[in-house]
């Protein structure tokens, strides 16, 4: 049966990803019921504010669910607070006599959290928890580092040279990388539920941040632009996407740029600035936070690139590397006041991928800071 | 047959890799000898000086070779010159009744380059070339470029953090790559004439440049010092390998710090400055060809990394690159003067592989420049 366990699980999993891109601020949920041993009903979280998995696994059984086991990844809900938008999936689950309960993970979300757990066991329903933990967090990984910490989860995306590069010294960076690497981002894009660009990326590339290679959502639009520097021209501010478009910005809400582009049905919003003048990231990322934003994408510039790696305010870099050397130029990452070898940063597990031309070398800050701790993560690169 | 020919070459190309660090400034040649589908004797060039891989397989044979086809991947040698320490393998090929001959390559040396092929035609000898021929010939790379350009083969080895930095502002490099990462770089070494750093690498490191890491021969050490910095302490010039190194240095060939060096049983040698006052290294690779040193492997610091690409004189270059940010630092290579990225140094035939922490990327500078154009060489990634 613990073997059956994690293929049943597998197909949960599998399930679930089928929401990516689409229910953000939600966790990605798959579920599956299992009699005698074949499967009977699958769901799974389609969209934010529909149905959760569980409920859609019930209704598409093809059989009476009673003595049945119910696959989840996620612990099943159990409250109701005046925001939330379905009831809870406990009571379902209590009500159609599933006989037990097996999940992954239990829901980091303080009014879940083990709650969901009790209040099934209590009515007598068998629960299994942590089949195939790992897989299912790293699946969650953005809802998990929301849940957990308030801050939306953060992933720098940076295309370079060999040699470290994002552009040549002149500004130039089109294109480092070929279609197949593009396509990858547009697809990550599409998953996240805001993209993020500096002021100095706008002047020089203008790039519009859609998801036009692929299929998807296109993400809310964010820029850092302490000055205000965005030329009138922009697609951020002019295209059909413009009003998916936040600026965040050190001039006071008075400034008549700020008036301006408030009139276009830009939103820009005034933050502190930190000690070197520009836009407090934390205080960015806070305001995200709350406009239920759980995950960020970060493309650059090197500026953006190096203050999120200084504040250790990001959670995953993806690294597109394509085999050229440029030289003297744009570098990805700037100063980060390290002196010894021994206080790099050291990624954790780390994966590294053959992508058309490029090699993709990804990996974490912190993992402890996305997973609970009692979810062991295995890395495949111990760290030193 | 066409399939057996691959067959009989691949086992005479594994020969021929096991001479490989010991025959240098000659190429890896494996032979075997087939008769009846069945192979009778082997043979590779074992050490420089030695018999020829032929001689060797026909010597070694169990029955009599009368009649067989013999696979080498190089096309026989057909000359004698003062210098020459073997007398030509055709002549023992003719005498031996050999009935066919098949070869990956053509020797480039002009000495050979096709005659040993007609002679052994004008003798009534079948013969099949370019069999593996892309296969051998990038075995035998050093060679080919030596032979054709009469300047060392010259391979830069860079071990790097994510952002394309060497070590920290500082100077601290150790360690950026872990022990598999060391270990292959020790065998790399082995298989080299040479193994060359620059003064600042010396001053901050002090390496050993030796194999102790892996079984094999110690190459030559070679040092560029344009102002001959390097302390009295080091290594390189105190060591039990010291008659192994050679200095570089614009200095004058009176100047006292030479004369000391030499006292030592340093070889130093004086070359023509470049335009910014360090050493040509146009000049210092013809020095080292004369010296038969026909393969070089250079580990740096940057400014001489800079140096080989920018003058584009390297042929290969293999990036260590460890999961660990570094932020301003040294960087891998410096100004090439390139401003537009349909500018940059793009990589020929690429090849990705994870070593330990790392991933190593190799590439070359320009194929065509290292084996004839005659023998296609696919490339894995296409040159934009």
């Amino acid at each position: 049966r613990v073997v059956n366990d994690a293929v049943f699980m597998k197909r949960a999993l599998e399930l679930a990803k089928k929401g990516a891109g689409r229910v953000s601020p939600n966790p990605l949920v798959g579920s599956v019921i299992v009699k005698n041993g074949k499967i009977i009903g699958e769901g799974y979280h389609q969209y934010f504010g529909g149905k959760h998995a569980e409920v859609n696994a019930i209704e598409n059984a093809s059989e009476p669910v009673e003595g049945a086991t119910l696959y989840c990844n996620l612990e099943p809900c159990c409250h109701t607070i005046p925001e939330k938008k379905t009831p809870p999936c406990t009571l379902r689950i209590i009500r159609e006599n599933i006989a037990r309960v097996v999940i992954a993970n239990r829901d980091p979300n303080p009014y879940v959290n083990g709650n969901g757990v009790r209040m099934l066991q209590d009515h007598g329903i068998e629960l299994k928890e942590g089949v195939l933990a790992r897989e299912a967090a790293l699946l969650n990984e953005k809802y998990f580092k929301f849940t957990r910490s308030g801050l939306p989860f953060v992933h720098l995306k940076i295309a370079q040279s060999l040699d470290g590069r994002i552009a040549t010294a002149t500004g130039n960076s089109r294109w480092i990388t070929d279609r197949a690497a593009r396509s990858r981002v547009h697809r990550m894009r599409s998953e996240y539920d805001a993209v993020m660009i500096g002021a100095n990326t706008v002047q020089k590339d203008n790039p519009s941040l859609t998801t036009r290679l692929v299929e998807g959502r296109t993400p809310r639009r964010v820029l850092l632009d302490d000055q205000l520097i965005i030329p009138d021209g922009s697609r951020l501010i002019s295209d059909e996407f413009k009003e998916l478009t936040i600026i965040f910005t050190v001039q006071s809400p008075t400034h008549p740029r700020v008036m301006e582009l408030l009139n276009r049905g830009i939103l820009v919003i005034t933050v502190n600035a930190d000690s070197e003048g520009k836009v407090d990231l934390r205080e960015v990322l806070q305001h995200l936070a709350e406009m239920n934003i759980a995950s960020l994408i970060v493309e650059g510039g090197g500026e953006l690139f190096t203050g999120f790696v200084r504040e250790k305010l990001f959670d995953k870099i993806s690294l597109f590397i394509a085999p050229i050397l440029i030289g003297d130029g744009i570098n990805s990452i700037g100063n980060l006041g390290i002196s010894l070898i021994s206080e790099a940063i050291r990624l954790e597990e780390v994966n590294i991928e053959i992508l058309g031309k490029q090699v993709l070398i990804e990996g974490y800050r912190d993992m402890q800071s996305i997973i609970p701790p009692e979810i062991q993560v295995e890395p495949k690169y111990e760290k030193a």
